[in-house]
């Protein structure tokens, strides 16, 4: 029979992480979770595939982007979501009486009809913490606190999260001097500072917004203030932009999360108001954050949120306030790992029996099973090599701490031999002593 | 401006996992990992959305059951993944320098246009644990120990793991004497033993497909064959289908999982050898499982799984044994919520910190700051409750186990006020004791 096979690949822009990277992964996630939940976020999951109507509000800018779904017969009008905010807005309107401030955490996949090219793809994994239902400044500052704690709790040792606030970038017409129209496309050329510095932007917004050189120099004046703390940035803003009442209602807020986030035991070199920080345009409402590892900064930000008080207005008149936070996984993994922080390793256990004497067999599942009961993450090889040379050979490669060995010899002494892989060293036990034996070595391993 | 709201519900057959199911369901999928995770298995992770084929492998029988994806503009051929098992293939055949055997676990959602109605999902989580690549029995014996120890852990006392094989099955029609062809049918009407009972499958074959008595006697003889033990059982088979050689080796096969399963520390009582289980039709070729809670027999089987040789089929020429286990993830928590072993919890955290006087709204911080560094959930509390007694009733309600308070004259004398929620007890400790002294009332809680 001349049988087509299917090819195994996947689409363009989608990924498989095999256990070398999923075994990271999922040690960053859990890691990342602990810290949510030591802030009291507590999990919610919902599904991937929503009611179209629910993820666009009946926005069509999104229609290009979504992937929707259809069964052979009829068709539902579900789409996947594409990201985890606009599903916990809809949690929120559907359970009126939750609990607020609903502190929630959410992991899982979205789906973006994006061109895929390196870097960016259709399907990834978003991490998001959420406080929903109080616009106090507390809750902007907590979730600056569980950003900090969360990098801590992961090892990293440079990272900093800057932090505006939209209200100031609001104040600017009034304090510049020029149309409220046209600050959609004036802080569009402004977000290129990074790309085509003061020369460049000054250039454009001469050009294109007819800004004039007293506008210029307001402007530059806000572009470079920055004082040696952040309560000194928030007085010399207050100072700079009195005349706008909107720009200080900004900076007294930001005010508060100063201290609000010392009270949460956030050292300041971590954290830093960086007045060019906007995060896009339509979205945010008050304070907004994003984080870099500084060590890093080709990756671009790991981490970014902020204040969206209009969360519910699609589905109710009632307003409820939010603000959150969304760690970009995939940025986040790459970058622990090239910084060393995460070990890319394919195995889980911590011992591989060895098998190959059949006489054994069963006391190889028994001496596993005894390792297992005391908490040592054990396998039993079964693979295609027969022999204990090949075998001994694969445990190195694969990288297994701790190698059990038992032959006919060690069977009728009811003993076995352990090899210490990092250490060379092979030591003689006895079945009764194998828990503790094992648990030296892997301490010892730890503490090398 | 009259606006159009849009309606916050879910589409039928998806569902939403507040926190106060999320919380026990994250504490069972943990459970269950560390356990895999104990047997060596490890991480995969692949997308929801494959393409169509790899999903299908061309059989139109799919076709009625996925969700088909599509953007606006262009179609991918794409779909979403109904199980876990056709993606755990693919990546076995694009991976092929894979070590082997491969045993991975995967955890994650999966889509199937079912008929919504109670209990059946559109959209439903999957836990499964398979090993690949290898067709000796330890393999089977192992996913059987994995599924005890998982029961185990999540501290199930009673509980049933039911094993057949396919092969014993497929010797039916030698050993009874009845046209092959018929096997399928034959097996259809035997699986209703259950509801319609042995005099109503009996009829049925004899209406159906025209079965004698000496038929349907040899039929009884297999179906009432149980023995004390399960290596009995296993004798027995033997004997009674001497005459069927593919009988003979499925009865083999199930005798060295009774002995490799005895070594992996599996009591007896804990799973047995039962005929008539047959877990569906053309998928599994060797040993089938399912796992009853046997408190709770009315919610079937929450865990099942057998060997299928037959994995990469569609993708590859070369042969790649498997067998594996997937969990009911639903049913399962459903399971263990109502034998009291997961508890609904709609909080995270242990120490609720009120938060009633302004002046203190820092120490209130800076308490919640030195629990969480050491390692206590602890929230402070922002609702819209602003008197000390409407907070302590919140606390009481969303039964946070500690009550943390600090007024003018706590603030003044740098002291706390802990309230024992559960035994109703309050002490009054200094800044630097009241870690130690909420971890005491923590560990006096869990002991009682």
């Amino acid at each position: 029979m001349n049988k087509d096979y299917i090819d195994p690949r996947l689409s363009a822009g989608f990924n498989d992480y095999l256990p070398e990277e999923s075994i990271p992964r999922q040690e960053m996630f859990d890691t990342i979770r602990g810290v949510f939940e030591l802030y009291g976020f507590v999990p919610l999951e919902t599904p991937g595939m929503e009611r179209i109507e629910v993820l666009t509000g009946g926005d069509p800018n999104f229609e290009k982007e979504i992937f929707y779904t259809k069964l052979r017969e009829g068709s539902d009008g579900l789409a996947m979501r594409f990201d985890l905010t606009v599903p916990l807005a809809r949690v929120v309107a559907r359970y009126p009486d939750i609990d607020k401030p609903f502190k929630r955490y959410q992991v899982g996949p979205v789906w973006r009809g994006e061109r895929p090219q390196k870097g960016r793809y259709r399907e990834f994994v978003q991490f998001d913490a959420d406080i929903v239902g109080t616009d106090e400044m507390v809750a902007d500052a907590e979730i600056i606190a569980v950003m900090y704690a969360a990098m801590k709790a992961l090892g990293v040792k440079n990272f900093l999260i800057r932090v505006n606030n939209r209200k100031i970038l609001n104040g600017l017409p009034e304090y510049i001097g020029f149309d409220p129209e046209l600050a959609t496309e004036a802080m569009r050329i402004i977000d290129k500072l990074d790309k085509i510095e003061w020369e460049g932007v000054s250039a454009a917004l001469r050009e294109e917004l007819g800004f004039d050189d007293q506008q210029l120099g307001k402007l530059k004046a806000f572009i470079d203030l920055e004082a040696d703390t952040n309560a000194g940035t928030v007085k010399a803003v207050r100072e700079l932009m009195a005349d706008s009442e909107v720009a200080v209602e900004g900076a007294d807020e930001l005010g508060e999360i100063v201290e609000l986030v010392a009270a949460l035991g956030v050292p300041d070199k971590f954290w830093k108001i960086d007045l060019s920080i906007a995060r896009g345009m339509g979205y945010y409402t008050g304070p907004v954050f994003e984080m870099v590892l500084t060590d890093l900064p080709g990756i671009g930000s790991v981490c970014s949120g902020g204040r969206y008080d209009d969360l519910m207005e699609r589905f109710s008149p009632v307003s409820v306030p939010a603000v959150g936070a969304s760690i970009g996984v995939d940025r986040l993994v790459a970058g622990l790992v090239e910084l060393g922080l995460l070990e890319k390793k394919k195995i889980a256990a911590d011992v591989l029996v060895l098998n190959f004497d059949d006489a054994a067999k069963f006391a190889y599942q028994e001496l596993a099973t005894r390792l297992r009961e005391g908490g040592v993450a054990t396998e039993v090889y079964y693979g295609s090599e027969k022999l204990l040379k090949g075998q001994v050979a694969y445990a190195a490669k694969s990288e297994y701490p701790v190698v059990a060995i038992i032959g006919e010899d060690e069977l009728k002494r009811g003993v076995v031999q352990l090899k210490d892989m990092k250490r060379r060293k092979q030591i003689e036990v006895s079945l009764d002593d194998v828990l503790g034996a094992v648990e030296s070595i892997l301490n010892e391993a730890e503490a090398s």
